[in-house]
């Protein structure tokens, strides 16, 4: 009998490239799907506004699907989820602030009708004959919980993203004891999460930053502040509000996601504000710099943020003066750091004072460093260890420090998305992959652009195009318009003149050559234009556009 | 009378955008330049290759040009010479080492006949009414030198690159006396690098790595290694080759840049090397994994470098295997990141154990951090002072910290690319600007690519292209042929075959419309076919590619 009380686990995003979690939990004919996130595209994914992870596997075995669970309500573990309901439909079960976070978000897709499901940390859902466990833990979003799955083989642990935080800022610190009792009673499998496994020691209490903040409160009496941060780090703001309160400050809210995070974050209790700390942005002209606090989007220095607009002088609310005093209470995300530093540069250019990460304790992770990566696989003691979130680096790392707290080497498995791994009584071993892989989406296109699109797009990105068209008469095969030539992105055309009528000069050779040779196949004859083109545009200019050949028949 | 006994500063390249490093000091009607350097392309400038300084003042000013004098061989430093050299020509000075990297480059650029002349560090030229000295620092390059420009009102001193190295590899220790004695008898002004100012403490000696070195050969008796490093960096790749030597090791090195720097240092003698240690790479095979070091270029994942090929599989000399230990000795170069962990990565799925910088002691910086910037400060003592060499957060940083070791705040200049400087006996202020900027080179190109051709650029890599073509006939004003569509890099095409159809209706309705109302006026026609077409697609896929309407007339 095939896959009887076997256990499959099939990450489909989030490991080598970071982002786009989704893994599969598979027992006999049941599928439960963990989170399902988007991430940004890579520098040579050019023009494309998301990533969202292939989930064709899925669409074939879709009525297999008891549901979706989300361990928290981050854009890289929920983002892809309104893409994926288009193709497949499942409850969705999650805390109260990712549920809430998540109807944001299906609202502005224009997705009714979507069966979600609210669960708190403590609560067990059944899934067909799988149950599906949420544990607090914390982590920079509040409301994060790992899973414990169980199945008929044993449990299956997914610790989502985490870390210890002994004195978190609201809710209640990481459940250790339940975790230590479900390790207690025996865990199959474990996925840990491992962001931050390069890093050893221990990660700060998200509490270490409100210090920091009430100390530069207490120091900057009569500047205005100005706080970047994310929106989801409804933590940070708490404690940025309480600063204010403290300070007698009144708190501005800006940029679209902050309103957007702090709406559904103070409507379902996860944030205490005073009444009249909170003021709208048009009131702000009321109250002078020493009583104001600005929140905004943007600690990563992304193009159309509110602190971005900022800091190039294009934000029509607010102007920065020399008076002025911003936090960048975040950390650049590798690839961003170019970003940030240019808006840092630029806040200073204005003369505003700026405290970023290197000088001051305004940022700490919401992720677990080694030690507490540490102290989880030894609560959690599974038998079988799957390193997840993280690049090949991270993985391995990771697996090194689980051989070092106890678990066996051959019982490690480095996965790959898409890999199966097979868990059974006996053992545990890949069988097969399923398709898996990166969905581009540009604009309302959901995979339409793949790699020759893509192709098409770094060519013309770095040596630009150019279009011959030449009218041919069919009757006559005699060129009765053209060839003309028109560049784009390839030289300025001003400083070119001489360059692009010789290039016309090759092309007319090129016809004559092929009349001559009575060449009155198109197709022949575009090629022989590319060639010809080409190999006098790289001699003259060393540089390789491409180029389009169209004829026009009459 | 204007312009007597007063001293000029203008830098041209260097600061705000760090790289491309150039300086005039200019006394009466007389030019001193600093260093000629270029620097890579931002994100932005796409296709572009390198970048180098304006150099529009200097053109206007040649007959005044009376040398450029060089701190170190540093492509930043000294990259942009040969593209400077075919506009203007000047006496060129420098250490062996610099002025034996920079003829390979002009060989390169097939330069002949440049008026290139050798210094030492103590040396004094005289050039014209000034006269400079070049003096010893420590850098990640041998040979590099502060230099005191001696003008008739004051002295100039521009620290270059530095750091402050007791223990350097070989050559001296930077010359601390004669920097002391220079401050002692009085500085007019001082500019000073700021790359690690934000670093608190001191940088660590270059000796530092080699115990690192020594320790990683004592423990891989039996492996492979492989060390990605910058060719530049004579002191590291000496460290490597002591390392060698004590464990019995060949050492093949890999990279055309590689073999071209060791070959100048070695000629010149910056590298000591036993005979019998270097081997070539077609020799390697008669060695076993346990008596062969490579030294490689790629330590920041540069897509054709030779680390980058022997991490995917593609270099066809050295393919790696789980008995390698690779080591990164290197830091990302802000921007870097992401290609050296795709690197890191790569090389780690191969089976091999990598060694980078988050792991182990196996890079120093070759900057000075904040104690030593403080230390040349105090010594230099200069009346006015000028950070150079960073962004903004740096230069501000520094300024601070000249402030705080006793420079007066009003005497602290922070200034931009093309700012002029006027120091007099009485004070010193800025007066006005000279041209500045980027000068962008892509293959024989230099500045022919300007605002306009990057913008098509970065249109077309976003959303790629639509062209439309129609043929018409002049006589009759009718559609003789088409129109036809032909995109690139918008969307797959088999996938948007209604599209591209849907879209030529649009066409068709637009050109019978423009027909109904006698618009025979080509720009017109061409603007309704743009509009309406951007509309349609920009409905049908929330997306703007470029447009690029052709009228054939016949």
């Amino acid at each position: 009998m095939r896959n009887t009380n076997k256990v499959k686990i099939i990450p489909l995003g989030g490991l080598h490239e970071v982002g786009k979690n989704l893994t599969l939990v598979e027992y006999r004919d049941e599928i439960i799907m963990i989170d399902c996130g988007m991430t940004f595209p890579e520098d040579e994914m050019l023009g494309i506004d998301i990533v969202i992870p292939d989930v064709s596997y899925l669409v074939k075995n879709k009525e297999k699907i008891k549901g979706l669970v989300l361990t928290h309500g981050h854009e890289d573990h929920i983002g892809a989820i309104p893409y994926i309901l288009k193709k497949i439909k499942m409850p969705i079960y999650g805390t109260p602030l990712t549920i809430g976070l998540l109807e944001n978000k299906l609202k502005e897709h224009n997705l009714g009708k979507v069966d979600l499901n609210v669960v708190r940390a403590g609560d067990k859902v059944k899934l067909g004959k799988m149950e599906c466990e949420w544990i607090r833990v914390n982590h920079s979003i509040p409301d994060a919980c790992a899973l414990a799955i169980k199945t008929p083989l044993g449990t299956v642990f997914h610790t989502g993203d985490f870390k210890v935080d002994f004195t978190p800022i609201s809710g209640d610190a990481i459940d250790l004891h339940r975790i230590a009792e479900i390790g207690k009673r025996g865990v199959l499998a474990m996925m840990g999460e491992s962001t931050n496994v390069l890093r050893a020691g221990y990660t700060m209490s998200e509490s270490k930053v409100g210090e920091t903040f009430n100390r530069i409160f207490s120091q900057q009496q009569n500047n205005r502040i100005i706080i970047a941060t994310f929106a989801s780090n409804v933590h940070r703001i708490q404690q940025i509000i309480n600063s204010a309160e403290n300070y007698d400050r009144k708190v501005v809210l800006s940029g679209r996601s902050m309103l957007n995070v702090m709406e559904t974050a103070q409507r379902l209790g996860y944030l205490k504000v005073k009444k009249g700390t909170l003021i709208d942005i048009k009131d702000m002209h009321r109250y002078d710099d020493s009583q104001l606090v600005l929140i905004t989007t943007g600690s990563q220095g992304e193009p159309m943020s509110a602190l971005t607009r900022i800091a190039f002088g294009e934000h029509r609310k607010i102007k920065l003066t020399p008076n002025d005093v911003v936090i960048l209470s975040a950390t650049p995300i590798p690839g961003n750091e170019n970003a940030v530093s240019k808006v840092t540069n630029k806040l200073l250019e204005s003369g505003a004072d700026v405290i970023y990460e290197t000088l001051s304790e305004i940022h700490v992770s919401g992720h677990a460093c080694q030690e507490e990566l540490k102290l989880m696989l030894s609560l959690v003691n599974p038998k079988y260890f799957i390193p997840v979130h993280g690049e090949v680096r991270h993985l391995m790392k990771h697996s090194e420090i689980a051989k070092a707290v106890g678990v066996k080497e051959e019982n490690i498995f480095i996965m790959k998305n898409g890999n199966c791994l097979e868990i059974s009584q006996k053992n545990a071993k890949f069988v097969g992959d399923v398709p898996s892989g990166n969905i581009l989406v540009d604009g309302l296109g959901i995979g339409d652009v793949g790699n020759i699109v893509l192709r098409d797009r770094k060519h013309l990105s770095e040596d630009g195009l150019i279009v011959v068209v030449v009218t041919i008469s069919k009757s006559e095969g005699k060129v009765v318009s053209g060839p003309d030539i028109i560049s784009r992105g390839f030289v300025y055309v001003r400083e070119s003149g001489d360059l692009m009528e010789d290039a016309r000069k090759v092309v007319k050779g090129t016809l004559d050559k092929c009349d001559r040779k009575t060449i009155t196949d198109w197709s022949t004859l575009k090629t022989n234009i590319r060639e010809d083109l080409k190999g006098f545009l790289f001699t003259q200019t060393k540089r390789n556009p491409m180029i389009l050949p169209i004829i026009m028949e009459i």
